[in-house]
Order: C-alpha cells, then structure tokens, then sequence
C-alpha cells in the first residue's frame, strides 16, 4: 500500500471520486420477463434506446432498493411498492404497457398491449407527489393556455399562417398543424392521439402501428392519449430520465432562450452562469437532497425553482416542488405587463373588465380576482430568498429583489407609453386594432408594439431576476426598450404629419 | 487486491476507463530523423505547437499500428503504409516536405525543402478516401463557389465595400482584399499564394521565408498552393487534428452560427442539444465506429452527416462521408428558396432561366437540370432516417421529415411574398434592381429582401431539421419571417401613397 | 505492482494526472482564532460560503507554504508574509477585519469590527503588484469613465430614464439609482457606501448591520466604502477567488459578450474557442506560470489579457499583467472611433478640440495629447505578438494583424458616414442633436448611428483582432454595419424629400 499513497491521497478517496454516477446501492434489480421479451428485439432494433435505458437509474436499482433510503435522499414518492414491483427494474414494459385501458394509442404488439407515449399519469405510479405538484404548475396547461386564448391565437396566426402579397395587400392563410406542432406547440404541447393503424415493414416482418398525430412531442403541456396533461420527458428526457440533466440549465434553454423568455441567455451574462459554466467539472448534479456549496456553488435553474435543498446535516433549506411558481411572486412574461402570479394554472379562464383574455387591462392595472394576493406574494418571495441565504446575507438579497421590483415599475410604464402610440396609430386610422376589426398583431407598427413587452420588458425583467445584466441593457435590454418606442412614435409622427 | 475491490469495481475496469484516449495499442512509433532535425528547434520555437503534436495520434502512433486494427476501426484508408512510413511517427517533416514540387510554397529551410500549407491532398496520401470524398463536398468549392457567382459579388461588395455619403448619395467602393480574408473567405477559403521571399530575424539569425498571399486560412474551399481545394484543419485542427474534435459542435459552429447558417444556434436550443451540452461528458468522443447509445445519447453535427455508426455488433447504421451532402435530400441555405441538392459541388456553372447564376427561379421553380432527382432526394432522405433508427421508431422519424417538407412549403412561399414587394419597389421606382443597372442587394429595402430569405427563412428550416423550434418561432424564425414582410409592405404603401 | 502496471501506464503516473488540483504543497495551514469563531456560526448560517471557501487555496495553504514555491509559480506578489500571517489560513477574519478604520463600512458584531465588501486595498495585503497594475487597468475607472463623462451620461439617461408619450411628444424622466446600477453599473461599478444601521432578525437573535447603498455589486469600478476602485471578485468570484475560473471565459463573458463588447461572442466562433469548448476537458487551467502547449492548446482571454505565460523551461513569454491594456495598441470600442490607447486609465478627463468627451473629433481625427504614442503601440503589439509566438510563425501573426488595420480604418470610415448622414439629420431640422439643444441618443436616427459605432463597428473589430469571423459578416458585422447605413440613408431621404 506504500506506493499508493506517497501523494498523500489515500488510493480508496480516489476512487469513491471517481465511482460512477451510476453505481447505486442496493441489490442489483431483476429484469421482469416482459421486458426481457421486449430487449429481445428492442436492444438490436433500437439499441441507442437500450443502452441509454442501461445508464439510467430505472435499469440499476430497483423499487425496493429506492425505499431503503432516508426520506430526504428518495426519488420516489411513493412509500411501497406496488405488488409485484419492489425488486425488479423499472424497464420497456413496467412502462409502456401501464395503463393501457386508459390510452387511446394502445395497440397489440407481439402478444402485449403497449402505448408508444408514457404520461405523467404512468409515472405517477411511483411518482406521485411530482405530478401532483407539477399539476399545479401553469406549465401543465401551455396547451390550452396558448390555444383556448383568442388573443394569443391571433399573435400565433400572424407568425405562422403564410402570407401573400396580392395587389396591394397581404393576406394571411390560416395557421397549418405541421407547422404549429414544430413551433408554439414544441414547447407548448400538442394534442397526441392515434388516428388510426398502419402497416409497417420492419426487421421482424411486417407489423402494425399506430398513427399518432402530434407526434414527435415533449411540450411541457402536451395532451396525452390518455387525457392527461404535459411530458416528464420535456426535462427528464427518455430513456434516462435523469436528475442530473433536469437540473443542468441547457434543459429549460430548450424553450427558455428565445428572446421571447431569455432566461438561459440571462444565465449566461449572471454571476451564477458564470461560475455554473467555469467550474460545473467540479460539482455534483446526482445528490439528493442536493447541497448547496458542497454540491454546488451557483445555482442552477433547478435550485432556484425544483430542486429540494438541504444542508448537509440534513436541514432542508427549500422543499422539493415541481409546482415551480411556489417561489415565484410575479409572472414577468408573455403578457404586456408583469402581474402578480395566476392562481389558477390554467389562464384561459382570466379575462379583464374589457374582456380581453389578460391578466392585466391594457394599462396595466391588474385583474385581481384571477391573481394571488400580497401576502401570497411575500410567502412565494420568502421561500425563493431562503435559497439565497446559504450563500448571501439578507441584505444583499433584499437589495438584489427591491431592484426588480423597480425593473417591473419601470418596464410596465414603458409598456404603457409603447400602449399608447399603438392605441394613437389605431385611432388615427394608420393600422386596424380590434375596434376595426384587425388583428391587433399583424401590422408591422403591432408587431413593434409587441416586442416592447414580448422581447424587450421581458429580458430586462429577467435580467434583474436573475442578475444578468446585459440582458437588461444592450442585449434586447433597456436599450432596445428605449429604441423600440422611439421608432414607433417616429412611424407614427411620419404618418400623422406632425 | 482486496482494497482495490472493496468498491465493487475491480481496479483495473476503473483505470481502463481512466486510460487517456491517447494511450493507443501498438508499438510506439520511431521519430523520423527529419523530423528529429524539425524539433530541435521548434520544440523551443513553436514549443505550442510540438506540444499540441504530441497529444496527437500521429505522434503516438504509426501506419503499421494503425493497420493492424480491423477495418470499421481504422482512421486511415490506405491499406498499406508507403514505402519507409510503416513504423514511424506522422511528424513535422512528413507532412511538410510532402510533394515539394507540387508545392508553390515549397522553400529551402536548412536543407530541407518545406511548405507551410499542408493541403488535402497532402493528407491524401494516408487518407485517399476522405479527401476523394471531400472533393464532392460542395464545402470543397467554396471559394469559387462565392466569387465566381456573379450575384454573391454584387452581394459581397454590398456588404464589404467602405461606402461614403457624398451629397445626397452612397457610394460604394470596391471591397478590399484585407477584408473579405477576414469575412466571407474566413470560412469560404482565400487563394493561398507565395508572392516573394522576405528575410526575417529569429532566434537562430536571418532567414527567409516565403511571404504568403491569402495567409492565414483555414477555409473549408480554400485554393491551395498545390492547386487543390479544402483545408482538412478547417475540422481537424492543427496540430492534433483530432476526431474528437471534429465531432463536437463548436468545430461546425466556426462557420455555422451567424444568421446566416443558424445550424450551431438551432442545435443549442434543440433536444439533441440539450443532451450533448447536458451530458457529454460522460461520452466517449474518440471511438471508431461511433457506436450510438454507448459512445453517446444524442447525435453531434457530425453523427448526422459525416461519421461512420455502428452497433456494439459491428453492424453498420451509417457509412462514413466527407461529401457531407451524402445524406442530405434538400439545399436549405444560402439561396431565396429551398431547393433539391445541386447535383455538382461546383454551384458556380448553374444557370437559372433568367440567366441568372441561381438552382431557381426568382419564383421558386427549380432550375432541374442542376439538381438531384427526387430518386436520389429519396436514396439521401433513406441515409439520413437510418440514421435515426437507433433511438426512434419509424412514425417518430417520418412525422419530422413531414415537417420539414412543410416548412420547406411555407417558407418558399414568404419568400415568394417578399420577392414580389420587392418587385413591386423596382417597378415602382422605389429601388434601382438590376433592370435599372442596381445592385439587388445595397438598397434597404432589398437588405430587408435579403433577410427575409437569407436569414429568416433558412432558420426556420435548419430548426425544423434539427427540432430547435427556438429558431422557427420567436428566434430569427417565423417571427421575424412575418414582421420583415410587414416591415416590407409599410415600406411600399408609403412610398406608393396607398 | 505487476497489475497495476498492464496497461503500460504505471498507476503513480495515472494517479498524479488525478491528483484534485485542491492538493496543495505544503503543511496545511492553522485556522485562526478569530476565524474560528467566525466559522462557529457562519459555517451553519452561510454554509455556502463556508464550502465554498473550503475549496479555495486561501483555506488550503498558508503565505509560508506559499512563499516556498519558485517566483514564477507564485500567486502573491508580497516577499515576506506580514507579521502573524505566515502558517495561518487565509479565512473569514483575514480578510473581513483588514483596515478596518479605512472602511467606511465596518460595524462592530460579535466583538470583532468588521466589514461586508472586501476591497483591492485589502486584497494588497498580500497581492501588491496586482493591484497596483489593475489600478493603472481603464476597467478600475469604469465608474467614473462612465457617470463623469457629460456624453456618456446623456446616453445613459436615453436608455434608462423612463419615457412617456404624452401629446405626440416623448419625455423621459432622469434615470432611477435601483435601474443604473442593474444595469451600466453592473458592470461599470456603483458606489458602495454604508447609509445607516439597521436591525435584522437573525437565527442568533436581533443584531446590528449596516445598509449599504449601491450594494450588492461586483463592478470592475466600484468605488468601495475604504475609498479604494474595482473589486478582485468581478473576476475571481468569491469566496474560492479562482484563478482557474478568472482564466476561464464566462468570466469575461458576464460583461463582454452584450452587442456593445461581443468579445465572448466573437471567441465563440473563432478557432480558439472552438479548442477552448471542444478540449479544454483535457487542459490544465491552474498551472503557474501557465504553459501554452502543455496546459492548454488555445488561448482563453486571460492568456491574451493577463496570464503570466512561460515555457516549460521557465522562459517567460508573457509576464503576468493586470493592467490588461500593456498588450493593447488600441482601443477598439465603446467610442465612436477605434484610436490609439488612452494614456490614462481616466477616461474622463479627455476633451477633444470641439469641447467634447471624446477621443477623437467627430471625424475620426485622434485628439493625440490624451493617447499613447505610435512607439507605445508597437511596443504593446510586439507583446501580443509574443503570445502568438509559441503556436504561430511570425509571418502569420503579422498578416493576422494587418487585417486588423485594416478592420479599423473600414469601419471608421464606416462610421464617419453614418455621421455624416447624421449631421444632415440635424442641420435638417429632422432631428434635435446638442446644437438644437437635443439628446444626441435620443431619438430613432440617433439610436441607428449609435448602433453604427456601439454595436456594428465594435463588432466588427472584435471579430478581426480575435478571428471570429461571424460577427464581421453576419453577426453584427459588416452585414449589419452596411445595412444600418442604408436604413439611416433611407430615413434621411424620405424626409428631405429627395
């Protein structure tokens, strides 16, 4: 042993170092004969799959072995197993033949009834709690939050419908599926169900499949073939599933970069973003519960919104919530003005006193009834601010939250000044609002109206939340914000002859 | 041995995993004396690059070594080392005294004659059957591909050229060699020449040295001193030229990330993305073939397009190709419309009816004779869905493709629209086109024209390609599509006086 | 040892390359008393912190461990430790209890006199050298350069102040000291100054702390309560103060990656990042002096901007700097012309024969008293060019850099046109510059000739001194530069009726 530890470095904490990931304790799982039948083809046909299934945790461990754990360490959030399921590994079948009464796409395939889709509702089996709490979340309904909205079908129709330049006039097709399903809806969700059977030849022969519509899909709100809302894989992506990539930022960038919602760009430019993109080698992504500063030393989106904190004596410093608006106070997107967080999850049902469907008039004032109240507010901005704590004292984060609260004042009245040019151009006859039967987004003033809050008060709001100053300065920043209404009142002084 | 199993992990699974991908099996290759001669002094001189040597494969290995690997494993395609290479390292001196007569940058260097540009065909003589490829490569014509269109000059020049205000108008002067090396040649590839010699101090006296036209470049159609076309470290950079890198992303997004060809900024926001920035470094980036599912979870720019996968069994999915258009049905980018592959890697012959050096029509109608028929978009689309195969069932893949198809469709047709205003501008004597002796591209509303097509419209379809619906929506997508027309048409009703 | 050694790799060897670059030389340091008592509570209250300090070479060693390696390979710049400071860590109390009469800030808690914001005054307790270089660094007086610049303020109030549209006219009211300091002087700095004690609940009971105005902030300006400017955590981020992670570039990139200093962008796509993001797994960034070649194979920033840079015989190629413009021959951006270097770091004190803050007239002409001297810049470029040396010929780097000339004198031709266009606006009453007493950033045609200089000409240097060719084409580059000069022609002409 001499030689192995003439570096000081006693050989056995090198190699827990370097043990990996994906050594769990516990007895190895047993594969149940379903899904051995299944590998029996499935691990040649689609062996990309199979070897991603054999690094998850699903195909190491097993029920029984997850429930050994303290409470606190679980990934589970059952408290047994279900019959038949505690010692064996969680495979192709324990997944895809579950529930099979309630999907629409169930088909027969080689003697077993299977479904191509696997919902929230099938997880739930062993992670219950989540998909109650992610049920609660606004993001389980941006299916029908986007398209049971009349305005915001009309901004989707102005982007994708084609449009043609005949005469003198644009005219503009109606929106195509093929097209919604690749754009709003790859975050939003589409509607998958099977439409019908095909005949497919395959290495085995010939076989029947279903044709599901809307499908490929992983939007967070995707309507299930059984009914059930959003897509686990959106963030914990098959056949891994894995913690780790859920709480690394280039998950939530998949839909949270655009300059529509810049978070993962504003993470980019913020200390945090710097510190996760210098030093992430370092840390570790797999702990549960995971431990600020030992674990980590800047957050990621996850710690701030998800993950379930602790120290590591085991004082838990924010629960575990896929309900990821319980820390948040204020809704800061994809609405003119920032507001106080819906109540509801589902935001078709909010409509202002001119009956617009907004959360907000177009002044700005809120529409409380729909809205959380102050002190639902100060509870949210509480929890968030304990996660600040392990590594910033009160006063630093106080002054860090009393700036946002300007930045909201601040890009809420510049949306009110952009409000009232577009509302000028409407009245002087220079573009068609709704009062004259226009599409309040399709004209280029509009759609300059429209970045005002979509692009540029939404980046600078993210910006201050997350300490990414560029975002809220020259990069679709203040500067923009500033520049943008200054084109419009120079569009309309052109026009009206002042 | 029993501490070092106390892990469960036998010591030696552990230290085979940690074994630096540069150990590599074989004898140890013997230094060539002409290279010795090389590195006694540039070991000092250029120590950057002697070190960055040594971390190469060719450093550490030998033609004899590499040959003794079975065939689907072997990086080279020669099937027998030229006479006297067998067993020696690839070196300074093998690379750079390489066909000095072929050489227009060959000089006398302490007895040696040397040439500083190491070209493909250089490389040709381990690695025929790459460069050969690579010649198909529309890549490889990039250079004349630019300049000898006469429209990308009128393009060029637009961009390049200083222009003055002078009275009330702009003047444009001719662009400057200077500039466009550093612009569009960067990545098109300058004419690399030896114009003279200079004498110039060093730390072992005076010397001469060739002074290099078109120098430095690392452009992927760049004009060799030996005539030949490409620069092999465009991807496989010098001094490593290594596989690794040329498959990781950030190698593609050299050239590939402006506006212009959105692919690297797609693919960050894309599923495949969010994997590869998530989880790669638990992949293995140096195995040949590239086995999907155990080497990686998510496709690189180079899985998809030019390496050789296999499964674990030695079964191919995908056989290499530098003529990385090998698996590519459609021509997305570069062009107002979408269009069917060019047949030729040389773009500069083609003629559109009009005359002009376009594969369609100002309408959109392709140019046939130019291009690859749809039995052979079909044969190209079949390549790129095996391709797939591993991770996703065949209704996954063929619902993606429908998508594109589609997006090809729609974005076609928005070119069309603005191709038409722009028509109108010309017509209406609004702008000078080419029937009034104008560049089509320096005005601003043919800027705008310009963006629609060589922004907007390729974006949208590298996101629908590659599943970065960022870049179809909100992100230089369907957005900006639809507000530049608009922007187009405010653009023409006020100077029309509609 | 036979096992150990069959894979040719002698496992001490292996062992060393894992050895965690934490395991520092020399006895392990005593914690102080005071820092001790510190811990007691904060190792609980702000676990963060504590960890993150654990990880840090401040906790691991100790001035005399530091003192024993070689000067090359040493990180303080202090000869002898100061009296009682040899074997101890560097914790909590050492720092945080420095000069505590000189800090405005200090309050007395727990019996220590204490202060929050740790300062380069501080920091030259044991790094002298390095803050004396960074106060001769431009960035030390980003504060004042900024806020004490009559134009520079004029801009600022564009961009922040809040507008209203009130008639057909847009005012704008002064800018708010919550909005600056989340955004310019994010960056820039504030000033952080103690106002007034407060109580805070606390888990040990009520206590005492003081509000500090202007905080949090890490600005490269900052002007600190002890009188002292910047703040060594804009780069080496507390509390681990890395130098791996200052080498690193997100680091830069939190304030230089925005349209205003795409320097992070540009790296992006040049060869040198894409080394950096493809290999840089492999590279050492915590070797001092750092070895090009052997710990890495591309520059990051610092290696350009700061690192000090040795072969592995110990010749200097670079000397360590943190006045970061010793390599820069000129100043390339935030000013509407690229001009020689100031001389001072104070950038405030320059006027330009038309009374303006400005380097250069509005011509371009460089106001020569204020700048450094044509000898001073070959100097600084020879040292650039030295850091070229290892890894390009000599004949390489100087054509890199004539193509660098000649990006400057481009684009500020570029810009004097786009003034021109300007100074036509203004003499044509269509729009109000400082001799209409007008903002001359305030209204839409000013916004476009800003974005001529701040965002496109700046680009497009960036581009050319770093090779990132993208955002000299495409990218904000060239493309945009020409673009943006038609639109202002354009705008002009439909005005004045031409």
């Amino acid at each position: 042993m001499a030689a192995l530890l003439v570096l000081g470095v006693p050989l056995l904490i090198l190699l827990a170092a370097l043990a990996p990931a994906t050594v769990i304790a516990g007895a190895q799982p047993v594969i149940s004969d379903d899904t051995e039948a299944c590998l029996d083809c499935h691990s040649m046909t689609t062996s990309g799959i199979y070897w991603d299934w054999k690094h998850s945790r699903h195909a190491q461990s097993s029920l029984s072995a997850a429930l050994t754990y303290p409470e606190l360490s679980r990934r589970v959030s059952i408290k047994a197993a279900p019959a038949g399921m505690d010692s064996i590994a969680i495979g192709c079948a324990e997944c895809h033949t579950l529930n099979a009464n309630e999907h629409g796409d169930t088909f027969e395939h080689n003697g077993y009834n299977i479904h191509v889709v696997v919902t929230p509702r099938d997880c739930s089996t062993c992670h219950p709690e989540e998909v109650v709490q992610y049920a609660g979340n606004i993001m389980s309904n941006a299916h029908s939050n986007l398209v049971d909205n009349s305005l915001y079908q009309m901004l989707q129709s102005s982007i994708n419908g084609v449009q043609h330049f005949i005469g003198d006039t644009i005219t503009t097709d109606p929106q195509d599926e093929l097209t919604d399903a690749e754009s709003c809806l790859y975050c939003h969700g589409t509607v998958v169900s099977a439409v019908e059977m095909e005949e497919r030849d395959t290495a085995f022969g010939e076989m029947s499949f279903p044709v599901l519509q809307g499908w490929p899909n992983q939007g967070v709100g995707r309507v299930n073939p059984d009914g059930s809302l959003g897509a686990c894989t959106a963030c914990h992506t098959r056949h891994q599933f894995s913690i780790e990539m859920a709480r690394k930022p280039a998950t939530c960038a998949e839909c949270h970069k655009g300059p529509d919602v810049p978070a993962s760009k504003v993470y980019e430019v913020s200390k945090h973003g710097n510190l996760y993109y210098s030093m992430q080698d370092k840390w570790s992504f797999d702990s549960v519960p995971w431990i600020p500063g030992r674990d980590f030393i800047a957050p990621t989106c996850a710690t701030c919104h998800v993950s379930l904190l602790a120290t590591e004596d085991g004082d838990v410093v924010a629960e575990r919530t896929h309900r990821m608006n319980d820390r948040l106070a204020w809704r800061l997107l994809g609405v003119p003005y920032a507001h106080p967080h819906p109540i509801s999850a589902n935001t078709s049902i909010i409509q202002n006193k001119a009956g617009l469907p907004l959360p907000t008039e177009l002044t700005g004032e809120p529409v409380d009834a729909f809205l959380i109240r102050a002190e639902d507010m100060r509870e949210r901005a509480a929890r968030m601010k304990g996660i600040c704590a392990p590594c910033h004292a009160a006063g630093w984060t106080d002054s860090h939250f009393a700036r946002l609260d300007k930045a909201i004042e601040t890009t809420n009245a510049m949306t009110l000044s952009a409000t009232e040019i577009l509302l000028a151009a409407w009245s002087g006859g220079y573009a068609k609002g709704p009062a004259q039967s226009g599409n309040p987004f399709d004209e280029a003033i509009e759609k300059m109206w429209t970045e005002q809050w979509l692009f540029y008060a939404n980046s600078i709001r993210f910006a201050s939340a997350m300490g990414g100053a560029d975002y809220g300065t020259f990069a679709n920043g203040r500067w923009a914000l500033s520049k943008n209404l200054r084109e419009m009142h120079d569009w309309l002084m052109l026009r009206s002859g002042e």
